[in-house]
């Protein structure tokens, strides 16, 4: 995953996931996450990805995508909602996800368009 | 700053600040930083903020605004100016700001809304 993602000219979807890391499971949730990147990457509609998190377990992760459709089907991919019921049960202690439309970009170096 | 901002009822809107710091400058950056949290926190329209960084210095900030007016109103606070153009010129290696209007969310625990 590049930590600045090489995204196309807007409009495109945006999925903000901020996320608190309960203490429980880094054995499981670990492997879990890097396998969902991988999978998250070859989804139709996938444009990019940009993850933190930080030695409190905060973390925000936003993955940017053609469509809501294509969002939508990635939230219903088989192996990725049995990582979302982990998540709710064991690796989470709270988090919020907003989908949202990416109305307008700039940055620095003035990212080439892919 | 809360860790997951507590957001009222979709439609808003989130600016996604990506970015990597360069090495230059900790004791600059860290208050100032501190500084446009509290500043961004006393703008109109300011619904909420959250923002993570690692050890490797790749961070996400989310702010999250009422209005598109209210994000422009904050971009051009002349503190918040002068803060942006030290981001350019000293603290930040590489950034992607990103603009997006906030169409659903949800969250775990089902957050109450504000």
């Amino acid at each position: 995953m590049d930590r600045i993602a090489k995204t196309p000219e807007p409009p495109y979807y945006a999925v903000v996931f901020t996320s608190q890391r309960s203490m429980a499971d880094a054995e499981g949730y670990e492997p879990m996450a890097a396998r969902m990147a991988e999978l998250a990457a070859q989804q139709p509609g996938f444009l990019g990805a940009e993850s933190v998190r930080d030695e409190t377990g905060a973390g925000i992760t936003v993955s940017y995508w053609k469509s809501l459709d294509a969002i939508r089907a990635w939230k219903q991919q088989e192996e990725h909602a049995l990582a979302q019921q982990l998540g709710r049960n064991r690796w989470y202690d709270a988090y919020q996800l907003r989908i949202c439309k990416v109305e307008r970009d700039y940055g620095l170096p003035s990212a080439p368009k892919s």
